[in-house]
C-alpha cells in the first residue's frame, strides 16, 4: 500500500527554546520512505541523530513567535499486518540481548504491578501470540477507547484504574500486561490509514516466536497501513516532541493519510 | 583509595529460571579493576553482554536447588568525590545526544510530575550544580533514610508521600527532581567503603558543566570510595539481578568493602 | 546553499543479486535534508539499517534485467567550509573513544607506511589542521587529479607509486598521511556544487582542534557546497553499492547538483 | 577447559607516550572470564571503553622509563572447537546487519584480490563451511608457517607472494579468500593452550549457516582450548597494543596458558 501521510505542528514561542523532534519516519523492515520533505518555517538550523532505540531525531533551537514544522513522506506500507494465532512464546535465555530491556517497566508501563492480572486474562491461552491477543481483546472489551485529548500523561495503573484512555494509554495497559508475562512488548508512535478522527497513532508490538508482531486495542480487526515513525518502552521515549524551557503553547496539531 | 569489594547471593530455585545478572564492575573513568572473579555455584554456562548503557550483564539459567553467586574484585578508586559549587547549567542544546535520555521520565523516576516543587526547593540558587546540591539537601532534611529492606519498589512520587525510603529512593526522587529542571540525572549501582549498614549501595549523578557530578543524599557528607556497578535511568535499569519465571527466593545477599 | 543533488544507477542484471546500497544522505551537524526521494525500478522490497559509522545503507535483492536506482534530494548545506588555520593537534589521549578507529590503517590506507613521506612534508609546520593543509597542498601538486574511471580500486601507496588518480585516491593518500602524524582521517562520499566534470565525489576530513574539518585536494580553493552522502574509514566502507555474486553490469551512472 | 593465562609485557618509555590496549579478554558466547586481574608497574590511571566490535581497550599514558603490563586470567573455555562438515553457506541477505562489514576488504585483507584464486581452491567443494575447510587446508599447504617474529606487518596479498608468515598472517590470506566468496570473516587474537612456541597468537572464524565458526591453518587439528581477547576486521583492529609519538622500545613480552 502507498501512502501519503503528513504531520503539521504549530507553535507559539515566547523565548528561544529547545526542541528534540521525532517526526521522519526511516524505511525499516515494514516500510519503505520512498519520498519525504521535512521543514520549519521560519527555517531554523536543525541536527539529526539517531537515538539508542534507532530513532531519527532532530534537535533545534526554536525562535520566539509562530514557529511551524511541516512534514510529509510518501510511504510504501504492509496491506496487511502478519499474525499468527499460535506462535509461541520465546523463551528469555532465547531472546537476543536488545530485545531484552523491553521487559523492564518503564514510565508508563510500571509491568511490575500488572502479574496477578496478566495471568487472569491469558488463562487458558497458549503461551506466547495467543496471550497476546487476549490482552488486546480485553483491553478492548474493559478500557473504553475515547479518542480525545487528555491533557495529562497517566500511566498503565492509573488508566487501569480510570476505565478509558486514547491510543496510547492502551498501548502502555497492553505494553505492561506482555511484559509481566516475560514477553517483550514495545510502544510504537506513527500513522494509521482510515484512523478515525484522523490524528497520530500509537499501538504496540510484543515479541514472540523470534520476531515483533503488531497488535492495536483500538480497531475492530488488524488491517494495513501503519506507518511508525519511532520505537521505545512506551510515551516517554517516542514522543513526537519534547521542549526544554518555558513552556511553548501548541496551536494546531495536524495529521493527514491519504491512499496514492 | 584501593578497594577490596565483594557481593555474595543464594537462591533457592524451584525450576531452571533465566536470570541477568548485573554484577560485574568495569574500568571506566573514575575506576579500574585491578582484580576481579565472579563465580557461581554450582558453575553453569553463563553469556555475557553490554547493555545500551555500557554496562557488563550476565545471562545464563540457573539450575533447580541452591544457586550462589559470588563476585569480588579489587577496585582502585577515587580518594574523593569531585564537587563544583557554581557549575553552571549546561543548556539542553549543548548536551551530548547520548545524554539527553536522562532527561526522560522513567519507571521510577516520574519528572514529569515535580516540576512545581524542583522550582521551590532550588529557587534563589544558580542553574546547574547549586541547583542539584539544594536538592540533595533537601532530600536530607525531608526524606528520611531508612536503610532496611522494603519488599516492594515504590517510585519517587510514592516516596515522596510517604516521607522515607532506602538509598535508592532517595535517589529516585533527586534524579526526578533534577530532570524536571532539564539537568539530566541518573542512577548509580555499586558499593560504598564505610557505609553503614554495609550492603549494595546506590546513588546518582547529574550533568552539569558538562559532565557527571555525584550526588548522595543518604551521606553526611561526600566521601571517596564509591565503585559504580552499572548506570541507568533508575533501578528498573540496574536489578543487580533479574529473573523471569517462577519467583527464586533470595536466601541471603551480602555485600562487603574493605580497605587494602 | 540550497542544492538539488540526484543520483541515478542502471544495472544489468543476470540473476536475482543482493546489494547494499548507501544512497540516502542524513541530515547531520552540516547538512539538512528538505526533502528525498528514494526508488526502484522495477519496484522492490527494501531494507535500512543504520551500519557502525552512522550511514543509513539500504539492502535489497535486484531481480534480473534491467534495475534502476533513482535518488534525488533537496539539501541546505554551508555556504562555505569552516577552515581554522593555527587550529592544534588534539593529543590522542584527548580524542573521544569513537574517533580512536580513524588513526588506523585501513584497506586503501596503509598509514602504517607514510610515517617518513609525513613527516618531510608537513616539516616546519605547526603541528594539527597546519600540517593538514600542508599535505592538502602536497597534494595538489604531487599527485595529478584526473577524474576519470579507473577500473581498479588502488591503494595509497600504489596511487602514491603511480602519481595520479581520481578524487577517491587523492583522498586515501591523504588520509594516510594524517593518520601516520597521528592526526585522524576519514573519508567522505557525496556531492559537490560545481564540480567539474559533475559526478559523485569523495573528499576527506581531519580531526583537529576537537573536531572534524574538511579538506579536498581537487579543488583549487575550498568552497561550500558539499552534501555528505556516507562517512567511513576509507572507500571500502562508503561504496554506494556493493553488490554480492556474479557482478552486475552497470549500465549508467549519473549523479547532478544543481542550486535551487 | 580451565585455563589460567598471562601476558606480561615491559616497554621502555622516552617520552609519556599515549596507549591503546587490548589486553582484557571478555565473557562471552564461548568463554567465562573466572577470574582476572590487570595491573600497571607504576601504576597510573587507566581508562577503559568498548570499542566498535565489542572489545574492551585500556587508554593511559604511559610514563617516560620502564612500564610494565601485567595481566592474567583464569578463563573456563570449550574443550573442544565446534565443527561443522556440510554446514550451508549463508546467504547475504540473510546475514544480520552487524555481520555484512565482515565482507568487505580491509588494511590486511585484499579480499577483492583474491577472488579467482579462491574459486580455485574451492572448487568442487559444497558452499558453506567446507569451503572454508578447503581454505584452511590450502592454507596449511601453501603458506608455511613460521612463528617467528616479523618486523614489518605484510598484508595477505604480499604474504601470498612471499610463501610464508606468522599465524597472524596466515589467517589474513584466509580471511581474504573467504570474503572474496562473500563468506563473513574476522580476525581473532588470544590465546592458545599446548600452543608451541607459547605466545599470543591469532586465528580466524568464518560466519556460516548462520553462525561464527573457528579456524586456525596454524595446527595440525583444530582442539580447544582457545581464549579471545580481541575480534576485529584484522590484526589493524586487534593489536594488543597502539602507542601514539615516539615508539616506545618493547623489552619483553610473554604470554602463558596453563592449564587449571
Amino acid at each position: 500500500m502507498r501512502l501519503q501521510i503528513r504531520c503539521d505542528l504549530t507553535f507559539e514561542i515566547t523565548v528561544p527554546t529547545p526542541f528534540v523532534l521525532m517526526l521522519r519516519p526511516r524505511s525499516g523492515a515494514q516500510q519503505w520512505i520512498a519520498r519525504e520533505e521535512y521543514k520549519f518555517e521560519p527555517n531554523v538550523a536543525a541536527y539529526e541523530f539517531t537515538d539508542s532505540y534507532g530513532n531519527l531525531c532532530q534537535r533545534l533551537i526554536a525562535p520566539a513567535g509562530i514557529f511551524e514544522v511541516h512534514t510529509n513522506a510518501e510511504v510504501i506500507t504492509m496491506d496487511s499486518v502478519d499474525q499468527a494465532p499460535g506462535a509461541p512464546f520465546t523463551e528469555v535465555s532465547h531472546l537476543p540481548d536488545e530485545v531484552l530491556g523491553y521487559l523492564l517497566p518503564s514510565r508508563f508501563c510500571e509491568s511490575d504491578r500488572f502479574g496477578q492480572m496478566a495471568n487472569e486474562i491469558t488463562a487458558g491461552h497458549l503461551l506466547g501470540y495467543d496471550q497476546v491477543k487476549a490482552i488486546e481483546t480485553w483491553l478492548k472489551q474493559n478500557i473504553r477507547f475515547e479518542p480525545s485529548d487528555s491533557d495529562m500523561l497517566l500511566s498503565a495503573t492509573e488508566i487501569n484504574e480510570r476505565g478509558w484512555g486514547v491510543c496510547r494509554d492502551l498501548s502502555h495497559v497492553g505494553i505492561s500486561l506482555c511484559r509481566s508475562l516475560a514477553i517483550p512488548a514495545r510502544m510504537v508512535v506513527g500513522y494509521l490509514y482510515n484512523l478515525d478522527p484522523m490524528e497520530l497513532h500509537a499501538w504496540f508490538e510484543a515479541y514472540v516466536a523470534g520476531r515483533w508482531y503488531t497488535f492495536d486495542a483500538t480497531q475492530a480487526e488488524l488491517k494495513g497501513g501503519y506507518v511508525a515513525i519511532g520505537y521505545g518502552r512506551d510515551a516517554a521515549d517516542v514522543a513526537i516532541y519534547n521542549q526544554f524551557g518555558p513552556p511553548a503553547r501548541i496551536l494546531t496539531q495536524s495529521a493527514q493519510v491519504e491512499r496514492v
